[in-house]
């Protein structure tokens, strides 16, 4: 698969992902630019080809002059996510996302738990945007520092959470006001789709739902800005704001 | 102009918009469809149409079967956002746009606005997107109880909202943190662009900067996630949580 544009293709650079080959704009070639040096550095196989080219071969029209072919993403497993927070003696803190269709709200979820220091992020392997050209340039490189598991079954992944002493919350309409509950503790929160939420067989398995406030008449947030919403206010109770 | 999409238009409906003329695929004309109910108490002009005409009419390529023509978006001034929050007797509650230029970005901002209970945004009338089709129907409705206000020069705003005894935060890197700034007070917050952040001769005019503490290594939040996180904090403090 391929990452694209200069932010994903220098977090590649720096990240453990294994890079077959990068190809940039050649107007480039001539021109100190941190990526082209990196990737020498890096012993990477570079080929400055024509913008025409470029423009050709990339899947998401927006290169910006970089395009790395990488091999496959490698998703990884639940309990590697456990043990990412065990390694940084942190309490463990996870985001599952219960069928999040659109590739760029993908995409803006993985920038905000890269941002709020989640240890890594659940998807299922059916109901769920997977891994894409369009979900890594949209994270802008986050994707290169978080990990994802791709799961049979969201139940199943709550239940192994759970199993580890983690308290799991659907983020919904309807249950306990967020900040008026304790989220300073191994904590993992469900996501639902854009357009029905968390499903309530999902719902079922979790310790509690907890729910924004709203003051509007509409209220209704994008998916991704509601993640970020969720797990920045986690992050301010964990730094005991 | 256009708006798109059911969310969109039933909204629309019940707003003070002017509709001229409502397109309906013609599909649903033998439905009880709540949209159409709606449409014939207001007494509004609906014509059903071929699912063909409609997609052919259609600006965003997303209009559910629903296509509302109205007359275009009705900016208001920064005066008419500060008696808004008089009237609801609430402290003036304002997001600044530093030069948002993806219309989903600023969609996803007016229906974060709407649902933080926000009084008003304002935009500068050159570096910023402006009200269009796509911003419409990604705000879902939440545009049509949005007062949006147009300005020549966003530092003249910021002074005028300064003049009614508002604090100004521009939301940026390097400021103070925002969990420890008291922001339950009359307020406006200023986000800026994709790209480039709050402009330094923006910032001059703000009465301090505040930022939100990253955990991550790239660290780079979507700018309608950003302002999401920010207008909740505001939010939870007024709430006095």
């Amino acid at each position: 698969m391929q990452i694209e544009g200069r932010n994903a293709v220098r977090e590649a650079l720096g990240s453990k992902m294994t890079i077959n080959k990068l190809m940039i704009d050649k107007n480039l070639q001539n021109r100190k630019d941190e990526i082209v040096n990196l990737a020498l550095l890096n012993k990477i196989k570079v080929e400055f080809l024509p913008k025409a080219l470029l423009d050709k071969k990339s899947i998401t029209n927006h290169h910006q002059g970089f395009i790395a072919q990488v091999v496959d993403f490698s998703y990884c497993t639940v309990q590697e996510i456990i043990e990412k927070a065990k390694e940084k003696n942190e309490q463990p803190f996870v985001v599952l996302l219960d069928g999040i269709e659109d590739p760029h709200n993908f995409g803006a979820i993985i920038r905000s738990c890269e941002c709020a220091g989640v240890h890594g992020i659940v998807i299922g392997k059916n109901r769920c945007c997977q891994v894409n050209e369009t979900v890594i340039r949209t994270s802008t490189g986050a994707i290169a520092n978080m990990p994802i598991a791709k799961v049979g079954n969201i139940k199943d992944a709550i239940e192994e959470l759970k199993s580890h002493d983690v308290w799991v919350y659907a983020a919904e309409i309807g249950g306990e006001n967020i900040y008026q509950q304790n989220l300073n503790k191994p904590i993992a929160v469900v996501i639902g789709s854009e357009g029905h939420g968390v499903r309530d067989v999902v719902k079922s398995h979790c310790d509690g739902v907890i729910t924004l406030p709203l003051k509007g008449k509409v209220n209704s947030l994008n998916a991704s800005v509601a993640c970020g919403i969720v797990i920045f206010e986690i992050l301010r109770q964990r730094e005991g704001r």
